[in-house]
């Protein structure tokens, strides 16, 4: 998909050689401005050097001018030599750009675990990757892809002309030893970095921390929101359509799970606050035996209780209410429903579980995927 | 296998007819003496009414007489009528065996999620159930098994001549709505209420808390420890016999998770707490990621660091170790290993994974099983 980058940025994607497929496995951003940012990243402690050092500059408050992404090795579990490999990687990309400081050029890895980034050859692929930055966002969605099975985009035009693009990969710790979800924003919006930082982090547990795969959380797992700052636009409507695309995202990478054939898309509602609704959406999303169910066509309300009730969220027993595909199995004991019919319409891409647990007025969605036999395979049928 | 009960306890099973199978469904364990007993129960908010019912009787802190168990059929979700089905099938058994008080007996069920339990039949099963009443525990140990596929029990004898007989089914939400972990232990060890009720939620927390098949906690999970104090024994070696009893329950659980084809045993050394200990080992046996590697034999090092990381046991990472079926594969660093010659030796029933976490003296373990395709196709291909 060609999407255009807002204005202020450049953007490209090389092959460096990283990945044995030959595919393009080496992306950057770039701004000749000064960009306000915001990041969220994994909290498993072990964490990647990209993760650390992208961590750093965050607390210190600077403003960036872009980063640089490889795919097929995550450079996490390296030891020492990581943190200078993910350095010099930085200090490539910053050396060709000409920046004054390589800390403006923040970095994220993704691909297998505990081998040595060749970073040789990502210092040779780095001045055709600035030469070929451009205003298409398609290669580089392209090329942070591991596993994924399509490139991911998702994007927003305000009212006074300024937008926003969003690129993603991943979903889960997944294929051997791959790490995982990166999400990548673009926009143009006259945003501050204050502003930025106070709306990113509620907006990406909202969105990317309620996809749920296979609940291994990565080490090199990170959501960050750029902006160049060269249109005007209204905080409210900004807020809006940042945490839309998010969420575009979001159920995209829900969808492209690794061996998933369905999107789950759970939504609860009359929760006594969102964080409740929301952890009573990722268990559901996140329980095998709904996932299973769900690859079944199986109208399986059981599976569907038992998981609130081990998320913890509050709800009222007697009123709490589950429905599958818009029909309604369940409200305080199990009503009588047509499983036949209703296994019929769970066979589709898309399941939709709706739940309302009758004890107050917050909401939350969460997104994932069934549990296939293929998801087995791919993730058993290899050897290190 | 036939293993006697302790002095103080007869035991029994028949057939209700509640398990499709026509297989024995209806089980009951009574003591002619007050019994001092210990109760951990699921913590799942939906609960069905036998854990509430134990539970309000728990906390009276009196003494019960036995437990009738149905398998079958989970009298879960099943609104107000199932708390009244349960109250009946007690009052079935304890009208039968003369009993003072219907609150004397204690009730389990397991199975299907919410249908009505059919207490007619169990009621017109009671009969031949307390005429059954015997020494052996093998046919209670086979009546209370669902989708399990080998009863489960484990004993031991201390040196004044008592004995713990323990017997538990289950593991994790099983089959179509199974309802999952009950573990029933039998002494006639003279130790009294106040002392097993210091002993057991520790006991619990290390053994079967610590077993995961698939992270879903069940609506009807419950271990129960009842004492006869017919022969005195030594407070120390009763406690470390109970745990051993326990601890071979738990991991025969997880050897018989769903779909299994292998006991995934994680010991975690060098903790700074028991229950950072326990959390790591959990977590890594609770990975899908690192269940799929056990199961296609991979040595899959990463997966196992990425779920200790996530688990938020505090470790040193430069210190942290990883062995695989007693080989160290990573030690700060990937070390090198012979990746064919140990994945054949993960080619066999038991995986055992062990983790110092190089930040402390404290240990624990977990016990799982890997994830099959098998494990796919009985919870999927099943409509209900």
């Amino acid at each position: 998909m060609a999407v255009r980058v807002p204005m202020g940025f450049e953007i490209a994607a090389v092959t460096a050689g990283l990945k044995a497929s030959g595919r393009p496995d080496l992306a950057l951003v770039y701004s000749p401005y000064p960009l306000a940012w915001a990041l969220m990243s994994t909290d498993n402690i072990v964490k990647a050097p990209c993760v650390s050092r992208n961590r750093s500059r965050f607390t210190s408050g600077a403003a960036v001018r872009g980063i640089v992404v490889n795919s097929g090795n995550a450079n996490c579990a390296t030891g020492e030599r990581g943190i200078w490999d993910n350095e010099d990687m930085a200090g490539a990309v910053a050396s060709a750009l000409a920046l004054a400081r390589v800390q403006d050029m923040l970095t994220a890895s993704t691909g297998v675990i505990g081998q040595t980034l060749p970073v040789d050859r990502i210092r040779a692929a780095v001045p055709a990757l600035t030469a070929a930055l451009g205003q298409d966002s398609g290669p580089f969605a392209e090329a942070i892809l591991t596993t994924d099975t399509a490139a991911k985009q998702a994007n927003a035009t305000l009212r006074g002309g300024s937008r926003i693009v969003g690129i993603a990969k991943g979903s889960g710790m997944i294929h051997p030893n791959m790490a995982t979800l990166l999400a990548f924003v673009l926009t143009d919006a006259d945003v501050g970095q204050d502003e930025l930082r106070a709306v990113w982090p509620g907006i990406v547990e909202r969105s990317f921390n309620q996809v749920t795969v296979d609940g291994d959380t990565s080490t090199n797992d990170m959501a960050l929101v750029l902006s160049s700052r060269q249109i005007g636009a209204d905080r409210q409507e900004f807020a809006e359509a940042l945490e839309e695309v998010a969420t575009k995202l979001a159920s995209k990478v829900a969808r492209d799970g690794e061996g998933a054939t369905k999107l789950l898309t759970v939504h609860v509602s009359g929760a006594r606050s969102g964080a409740e609704a929301r952890a009573a959406a990722r268990t559901v999303a996140g329980s095998n035996l709904v996932k299973a169910a769900a690859h079944g066509a199986d109208p399986n309300w059981g599976r569907i209780l038992a998981a609130v009730g081990r998320s913890g969220a509050v709800s009222d027993l007697a009123n709490l209410r589950i429905g599958l595909q818009g029909e309604t199995v369940y409200q305080g004991a199990a009503l009588p429903f047509d499983a036949a019919g209703l296994s019929e319409r769970l066979r589709t891409e898309e399941v939709i579980i709706e739940i309302d647990l009758a004890a107050g007025e917050a909401h939350g969605e969460a997104w994932g995927c069934d549990l296939s036999a293929e998801y087995v395979h791919i993730n058993a049928d290899y050897t290190t």
